[in-house]
């Protein structure tokens, strides 16, 4: 066996500690696989004197983050600050610069600056590894850029974001609101005390532009994705999607379309029999679509301090065993330079819940809209008679552009009978 | 980019086809994956005449597929024989002794030779590879041996044979016997002239033998796996399994326990909530539970030219990058010596059907039987009467160990109002 592998962990909070914790209980294990030991041997962290359960003796300690990649002992940073800027970043080009290998978990980072970073390790020759950024524990990065990699992918989509789909899970499964799920989930440490990031859908869209890469090989573009959050899907949109035979489901989607890649993120209906309809909870899944594989699903925990470590421990024993992948699957030269499209030249099929008075004539302003634009309609639902009240009334389209029901949105909206702003899902049937 | 990496293929039918048309037709991102490209350069098939649907002019052609190891310019070969001996295997130690890559889809082979071909290839340091040796397309042989590298694998558990699922399926969806499904699975070529391979769980088995060397990190030892098929599994017990609230699955499952490793391969009954209960048809799935990452699950399609060609270019993508690991994920030397637990110190709960002659006091000959074996019962049901005939009467147990069971099992069926062989299916819940 060659001599032990030296790891500078950055960042020592749950996910540190996983990452020390599995360091240390499979250490045997590790070193059969690595073909050598894995030890760390360096940290950085604000809090010297937090208990993590994991003794921390004998470790060199920075104050300052970005000195472990100058410590000559490093053989490799694990990257487990967060955030796009900064320490994270100036930790990560450090690393980078000095020529060692990289490991983050990092989706902010690499959504934002991963096409520079992946120059930088490029040019530097150095691995950055980064398996822990999407869907936690599950080896999606692995199974899209080696496993699948003779395929031309055609479709990546998963649920990336476990708060969100605990949220819609708990919606759904007791028929409550948004808001008291979220406060709920909150208590639960299911949901940060600022969940923007989450049920806004950036972290998910975070995620989403690094598969979307991987899948079509080509530099991460996290500015071409459209992205849209769960805030106002309401329990009566769950219950007329049961009633239509949909769960809703907050999915990111990477497709290849003759426009264009079209990356999304945005509350979906999608069929109670597709099987991703099915993974509930703080679980993710992730579907990858290649012209010769067919159609591969991976469900797993997406976050939490085990899954984590386990996919920064898959990175750190490729990196001992020198097994390198360029960073989006291709070298920078080699890459794809496919266009984004464009979300208004998306095409498919749309529920649209509207608030409107209980009143004669008030169905035929909309579908005259509706018309107008070139939209046709699959099916409408009233339920409950209120006259003169608020009254939901659903409608399912075909397939229609983007852009024209957009347009079609916001003159339905204007209508004065229309009591509050419209909600429209995307239905997702393939 | 360095010079293109040089394939032989032994055996062109279905897979090799797939193989030659993946390679041709997704050139570009092959050699952009793999940093060269790979072409395929000598084949060895017994009919050079049949269409292939790829031109095969230019290629070198073998009779002896054994030929193709000692070609000098070949540098790694596709073994797409099948069989655990003859050709296959000569071919395969043939490409190791000449220290050249082999990449198989061969689960036999691996299944029963590959302890000993793991050790030639070590000694000679050459790569052994075959991902489409197990469930196509999915890429499980990376997840295992990579992705969950850093975890302690407690249990590996699949839907490993298509065909079996999807015999398993139709008989649920069509309430059919066992016997029609297979004839018309016959028809439709997705079950073999003689199926009893596919039937009987051998290849399941084989799969499974391999799945449980790479959680484990131990050789494969295929004699030590209990192998059990589907013939005896009848629409009645679908029935029965349905109002119970369980799918019947065969399933192939590899598991740590105090008394070793238990690898089984049989009909299951699995609560219909279960996430694989809910994978039908041709569709295989992989479970695998780490004490990090938790559970994860990868579905996806587990035959067929596309996904194992999908597989075979995965594999020599790696080969192309000179991305090595060890057969089983360690050396040799760091190989794990866990016992195999006997099958009769397996313990479950078990479901047992007994066609029995309607009157009085049957049942209680049966309870008594399971009472003095120390085998407690959960629930019995007996839908439809027929004084004088044979009815069936279904028993559910408690936990209770196999060794037990099977004494059980044989006085019962010795029992002169119990008219036909019992049927025992094991109840999995976790």
């Amino acid at each position: 066996m060659s001599r032990p592998l030296s790891v500078a962990l950055a960042g020592l909070g749950t996910v540190g500690g996983g990452v020390l914790k599995l360091l240390r209980d499979n250490a045997d294990n590790v070193a059969a696989r690595a073909g050598r030991a894995i030890a760390v041997t360096a940290v950085s962290a604000r809090d010297r004197s937090r208990d993590r359960g994991v003794p921390l003796s004998g470790l060199r300690w920075y104050d300052d983050p970005v000195a472990l990649a100058a410590d000559p002992g490093v053989d490799v940073v694990v990257e487990l600050i967060g955030g796009s800027e900064g320490p994270a970043r100036a930790l990560a080009e450090a690393t980078i610069q000095a020529g060692k290998p990289l490991v983050t978990a990092n989706k902010a980072l690499l959504a934002i600056h991963g096409a520079d970073l992946a120059r930088q390790a490029e040019k530097r020759g150095v691995t950055l590894a980064f398996e822990a950024a999407v869907a936690g524990g599950i080896p999606v990065i692995k199974a899209l850029r080696e496993g699948l990699a003779g395929n031309r992918i055609t479709a990546v989509a998963g649920i990336l974001n476990g708060t969100c789909n605990y949220i819609l899970t708990q919606m759904r499964e007791r028929g409550r609101e948004f808001a008291e799920v979220l406060a709920d989930a909150q208590k639960l440490g299911y949901a940060e005390a600022d969940p923007s990031f989450d049920i806004d859908g950036v972290d998910a869209a975070h995620k989403l532009a690094i598969l979307a890469a991987l899948a079509f090989g080509r530099p991460v573009a996290f500015d071409h994705v459209h992205v849209e959050g769960i805030r106002r899907v309401s329990a009566l949109d769950i219950a007329f999607a049961n009633e239509l035979g949909y769960r809703i489901k907050l999915l990111g989607i990477a497709r290849q379309t003759e426009a264009g890649i079209d990356t999304r993120v945005h509350p979906c209906m999608v069929p109670q029999s597709a099987p991703i309809a099915t993974v509930d909870g703080v679980f993710n899944a992730v579907v990858a679509e290649g012209d010769f594989v067919g159609r591969v699903m991976l469900t797993g925990r997406g976050a939490g301090a085990g899954p984590t470590a386990s996919a920064v421990a898959a990175d750190l024993i490729d990196i001992a065993r020198d097994r390198r992948t360029p960073v989006w699957g291709a070298a920078g030269a080699a890459l794809s330079s496919a266009p984004s499209m464009p979300m208004d030249q998306h095409v498919g099929c749309y529920y649209l819940r509207l608030m409107v008075v209980d009143r004669p004539g008030v169905i035929a302003d909309v579908t005259a809209i509706l018309r107008d634009m070139g939209i046709s309609l699959e099916s409408m639902l009233q339920r409950g008679r209120s006259p003169g009240e608020a009254v939901p009334v659903v409608l399912v389209t075909h397939e229609t552009q983007e852009g024209a029901m957009r347009q079609a949105l916001a003159m339905i909206g204007k209508l004065p009978t229309v009591m509050e702003e419209p909600t429209l899902i995307r239905i997702e049937v393939s």
